[in-house]
């Protein structure tokens, strides 16, 4: 059959998400989910909801949240966009920044879907290796970025959980002649975070997502915080009404009580510290991560081989090919129930 | 500031939606929503829903809801997509067909958005303009059409409610070289529809939403059958989670009441014909209309005034600027109490 796709699409395989298999008892630490429940009040949010409203079109700005998210970030409403989820941010900004003419630059390894969004646009990448065992930000990348027009930052970075530190990315800011995206979907794990230089530079755009410190990956919802310029030029590129009623009803309910979020955030952080160091007993290497997962590797350097034994075992967690990736696995932090399994599973293959 | 888009993102407008105004006792007919409420089954699956669900993601491809509705299309799963509503699929059908050098083809008037989702592109706009005071469909556009990769038929149309033939959608989509995409956002009120031609063709997709006969303009869902390696490519062009958990289960819930649907559709198309009467009786021209609204022009052609007039009385409907479109008003069919309202407002002004 002819194909009646621009070449480009033809040309992808498209992003490969982690699996969400439909089987029982399997602990499921691949795809960075939070163990955790979300707040009761989304229970209490759902049970006043009068479904009569669902024939209207929701707010096609979710300004309620716009509101919430300005005030917590020290910008005004028009310093924010809500996306559905962090994924429709970023194919906003992948379709508003990039293209054959504009190309982008990553870090490597970093998220995966970057590359496939860029693709989708005919834009180049140019990716910037992170060095070493710690996947350490090299200094001067200005003149391998040179011809980039957007300059994506993952912080804390995605696989390895390590973050690039803040006077780095300022740095990189001040240099770059681009716009500069600080993908904080992990943030909340985080020792610090960059969302005030979304302030300071109108070039820097910083993306916060729900699906991991929020306890919603099903709901959808993420935000950015950028110029009024930039946010005025996402806000062309949306869908009209991208996030829907029922996602900003439970999204308001569930982040408006922080107290909870931040237990459970605590909870994470205080055991992913743990298994780390249960994990450097077993002589695996880890880079020390400020998110919610691990990025280990085994003293045979075979992530694979970990990768399937788990799996052989109940235990799914995510495993990316390539030179230096396969060498790990990606653990997602879960409850201290799941994550002692683990750590009895990989003794008992390891010690 | 410089600015950091692409170029044809800075020349573009945006899509200017229906507007969604917090105004109390307003009679709001302005957007084509339902004025009925959606199934009770979706309050009761909300009542059941166990919130720590959404801390997982949602099922990427929606296959529950993939499977109901290609048991209803007569097709099977690998022929459906689902997106965050009708918006989300046009806008992959844009990105996947539409380029500097893949023009698309539309109906002049139809759907505003269709021309902005092209522009973001780079792409050409091919305008086929309709005929006469009904707004006929022309027999032949294959001369005008030849470059288009895409052809867009909007099936009831919108704004003008008429319905292209279905013999004539057959010859276009025999004679056209690229895409042909029908939307039947309206297709639940009319009398006949076009999915089966989706099953036929190789180069048909055919789309519905649940914001109009399903009473769902707040969930954004919608869904797209077409052959097995169209459906393939928009896969990859789709946010990976782009349908969130707690859309998939109310639009399920409310999608299986097939019965209270066709109640509320058998009264909008009731209620429809009634109201076209009175406007004919009132001088009004309205054409034929096989969806949930009316396009009518008042006897003296200021389709303008007769909205502001509205206005002034709180009831909201919709004026298009222009040469043509702007001797009408559309009219989204309320309850009978709306429609009454609506009609005695109008029979002070022009009767």
């Amino acid at each position: 059959m002819k194909s009646y796709f621009r070449k480009e699409i033809d040309a992808i395989a498209g992003y490969t998400a982690g699996e969400q298999p439909k089987i029982a008892n399997l602990i499921k630490l691949n795809t960075n989910e939070n163990p955790y429940p979300p707040s009761p009040a989304v229970a209490a949010a759902l049970r006043e909801f009068d479904i009569a409203r669902l024939r209207r079109y929701p707010d096609p700005f979710a300004d309620e949240l716009r509101d919430i998210f300005a005030a917590d970030c020290n910008v005004k409403r028009d310093n924010v966009i809500v996306g559905n989820g962090s994924d429709d941010l970023l194919t906003m900004c992948f379709r508003g920044f990039t293209s054959p003419e504009h190309p982008v630059a990553v870090f490597e390894p970093s998220y995966s879907l970057y590359p496939v969004l860029a693709a989708m646009q005919g834009a180049p990448v140019i990716k910037v290796a992170l060095e070493g065992d710690d996947f350490a930000y090299p200094r001067d990348i200005s003149a391998q970025t040179a011809s980039a027009n957007l300059l994506v930052i993952t912080r804390p970075n995605a696989p390895t959980g390590n973050v690039c530190p803040k006077s780095l990315v300022r740095e990189y800011c001040e240099n770059f002649d681009g716009m500069v995206l600080i993908d904080e979907a992990y943030g909340d794990f985080a020792e610090d975070n960059c969302m005030d230089l979304a302030a300071e530079y109108e070039n820097v755009i910083v993306m916060r997502t729900f699906s991991k410190s929020c306890s919603m990956a099903g709901v959808r919802l993420g935000y950015a915080v950028s110029s009024t310029t930039v946010i005025a030029g996402l806000m062309k590129l949306k869908d009209s009404y991208n996030s829907d009623m029922l996602s900003q009803i439970v999204a308001k309910a569930n982040y408006l009580d922080k107290a909870y979020r931040n237990e459970c955030i605590a909870a994470i952080r205080r055991d992913r510290d743990l298994m780390r160091d249960g994990l450097l007993e077993l002589g695996f290497a880890v880079p020390a991560s400020q998110a919610n997962f691990l990025f280990a590797a085994p003293p045979d350097g075979d992530g694979e081989a970990a990768f399937r034994y788990l799996r052989e075992n109940a235990v799914l967690v995510r495993y990316f090919k390539g030179d230096v990736t396969g060498r790990y696995i990606r653990i997602t932090i879960g409850t201290p129930e799941e994550n002692l399994r683990v750590m009895e599973l990989l003794k008992a293959r390891y010690a």
